[in-house]
């Protein structure tokens, strides 16, 4: 078993938004990214390009003596990635929020290294506010993972598995759920010849007002205010629009029910 | 009939969060505030003070020559202030986003000025990124209106009442709907032993990505992959959180929906 008091080689595995971003802001803090493998030979190129290393064509090609090896693919890949990297020696993590630790432990050291961020191509994040969730398999590996992560981000804790989906399930809800409600709100205003762009102060001051007042106290608005006449109003609005229209009633209800049930 | 060719006079009627944002902005753009009106006698002196003028005790003791009036009182006292103000001269304006511009018809000359943003008392706002929807009941009444909008935000629009009721109806849903979402992650972190504040950057970023992408191609999660596995395993976690679990279900439905369907 491999011995070391930090990492300072690894090899990622995948090469989409979370990969990418990954490794380019490991490179920048000075770790040395060996080599990247994807079934997509393509994408492979452009990332090993991006951070300055290799990429091979096949999984068996990566090197058995990598620090670390990153699997950043998508979640059902996990698995069959596992089963072909029973030869390496250095610490292997998976990058999921949604994936337990377990099954890692096949191998002597593992762990999770889960930044909590959405990632677009070609739209850069600054990775110092990123947070990084780690879980390690042992207390050295913890240690190894958090000094790592210390060096790319400003924002690092340790959860647990179980913790680390709960928060992976509300990561889902603040962001891809706020942006169904954003999709249905752009398609109304569109159709009615408004310009989607007017709500981005709105949308803005909505996600910064809860760092300083949390979202309980910070709710307004009809629902809020128990103002069924508004709220009967803008049903009839969205009568054109069943999916918006069953959103708007579900939501408003359970805000009634909680402020004034 | 009053005739002028800028609003230099106001007179606000109502004290609370919009009322004070839209004061305070009016005079630091030079306008003059001539005097507060609220029921809640406190909160006038609050306001009156705040922007340096008087506050009447009674609506009928407003002055009659103003050349504009501003109704920023909860939707539903506007008919009531409205019934009151038959001796005025100017203009008069309500800010609400979900009531008709029909409402003040009985007046000369009349509109709607309404700045589409979530005001939270002490917690500034900077107005000139405020969006400001004009409507006036004449083609002067619309000038003036634009003109005194202008002098405090960079984004004054003129839209119609169907068109504001619709915009107002999509600004509850980005601001009062996101807000539910993260009251239901920040309830499930707490009892879990979570920092809510994890997910700061995520929600902002949640924004901020709209202004480059739009919400249909910016859409992402296990929803949008059609990760059934993956929403199956957050509804059993969220089986103690019914309403919770009520809203991702639907919201996963219909993301599954609209791109797999």
């Amino acid at each position: 078993m491999k011995t070391y008091n930090q990492i300072s080689t690894v090899s990622i595995i995948g090469s989409g938004n979370v990969a990418t971003a990954l490794g380019i802001a490991l490179i920048n803090s000075g770790i040395n990214i060996i080599e990247v493998f994807s079934p997509n030979i393509n994408n492979s190129k452009l990332l090993a390009d991006k951070v300055d290393c290799n990429y091979v064509e096949s999984i068996e090609e990566l090197n058995s003596i990598s620090d670390l090896y990153i699997i950043a693919t998508p979640d059902k890949e996990i698995s069959n990635v596992i089963s072909k990297l029973k030869h390496i020696q250095g610490i292997i993590v998976h990058t999921s929020g949604g994936q337990s630790s377990e099954i890692l432990h096949d191998f002597n050291r593992s762990g999770v290294f889960y930044p909590l961020q959405t990632f677009t191509k070609n739209k850069s994040v600054d990775f110092k506010r990123v947070p990084i969730c780690i879980e390690g398999s042992d207390g050295a590996t913890s240690d190894l993972l958090i000094q790592l992560a210390n060096k790319i981000s400003n924002n690092v804790v340790v959860l647990n598995s179980e913790q680390r989906q709960y928060l992976h399930l509300t990561a889902v809800t603040v962001n891809n759920f706020s942006n169904l409600l954003y999709y249905h709100a752009q398609n109304v205003l569109d159709e009615k010849g408004i310009d989607f762009s007017l709500l981005h102060p709105l949308v803005q001051e909505t996600g910064h007002k809860i760092r300083e007042v949390n979202p309980e106290e910070a709710q307004t608005g009809p629902a809020r205010r128990n103002d069924v006449s508004t709220i009967e109003k803008h049903l009839a609005l969205l009568g054109q629009y069943p999916e918006f229209k069953e959103i708007y009633k579900l939501l408003s209800d359970q805000i009634i029910r909680k402020y004034h049930g």
